[in-house]
């Protein structure tokens, strides 16, 4: 199974794309797709979503997962994070991708199984758990690797479940 | 001019389309978008995004105009409002639209030339500045002629302020 993290936002926009392979899971590419701040909003969501698409056209993910907060500084921040996760479910559901939604208080719980671990805590244990040097760079990257991670958690979790009933 | 206003809702979105000609406005199609509520968000922002886009192509507008709330019940609210913003931004920008965003105050002003004006107050008055009948229906597909309508106002108001200067 191959998963496809995105960290919604308008201004960059964090992805990752990991393989869950009979419980090795593997870091296969992450970036971030950088839109210019005073562009028409237009012209960054294309860009967005052309660039967006061209990462799933490239390494065919089977499903994406992408962070949904519940909570936002404002509203305007809460419309813009709408707006970023349209642009990701849009590029898979035109594509028929299924898309799952994790809470941050999930993502936490699934990748440090500690709900209230900080930010930098869950990033580290993204490159941990990828064997990674370093954290991924930027920020929104290894985020986005955290939701792939979350969702490969996730229905590991619900695999042992089913398996134990 | 011709303008598409957009009602921004992930699971009714209203759309009115109006031609304003030296001074004079009038009504080409309106209508609304409606998803089915319980499929996967996926499909249903696939499916508004390619019946909006059907509607550009269709009605080729040279510019689309949406409503910015500023406010929201919530922050689920904010986000779905953000969404369905962002596939009415997309349709347009991918196709090299100019999109511009009012927020309901703004609508209320230039339609009404009242603030603090009510919906149903709104609807009447798109109702008499376009000599219909009857108030569009569903809501949904006035609240996008109203938005519609302010564009065509306030392009009209600034141009009446550049002659003055």
């Amino acid at each position: 199974m191959r998963v496809l993290g995105v960290d919604p936002g308008t201004l960059v926009m964090g992805y990752g794309i990991l393989e869950a392979d009979e419980g090795v899971t593997s870091l296969v590419h992450y970036g971030a797709i950088e839109t210019v701040e005073r562009s028409p909003i237009g012209e960054r969501l294309s860009f967005l979503y052309r660039e967006l698409s061209g990462v799933i056209e490239k390494y065919e993910p089977d499903i994406i997962a992408i962070e949904q907060p519940f909570v936002a500084k404002n509203v305007k921040a809460a419309m813009a994070v709408g707006r970023a996760q349209a642009i990701a479910i849009l590029a898979a559901g035109s594509r028929g991708l299924p898309v799952f939604e994790y809470t941050p208080a999930q993502v936490k719980q699934r990748v440090t199984n500690y709900g209230a671990s900080s930010k930098e805590q869950i990033q580290e244990m993204v490159r941990l758990s990828l064997n990674l040097a370093e954290i991924p760079q930027p920020n929104d990257a290894a985020d986005a690797l955290a939701v792939a991670l979350c969702h490969i958690q996730e229905i590991h979790l619900n695999h042992l479940l089913a398996d134990s009933r």
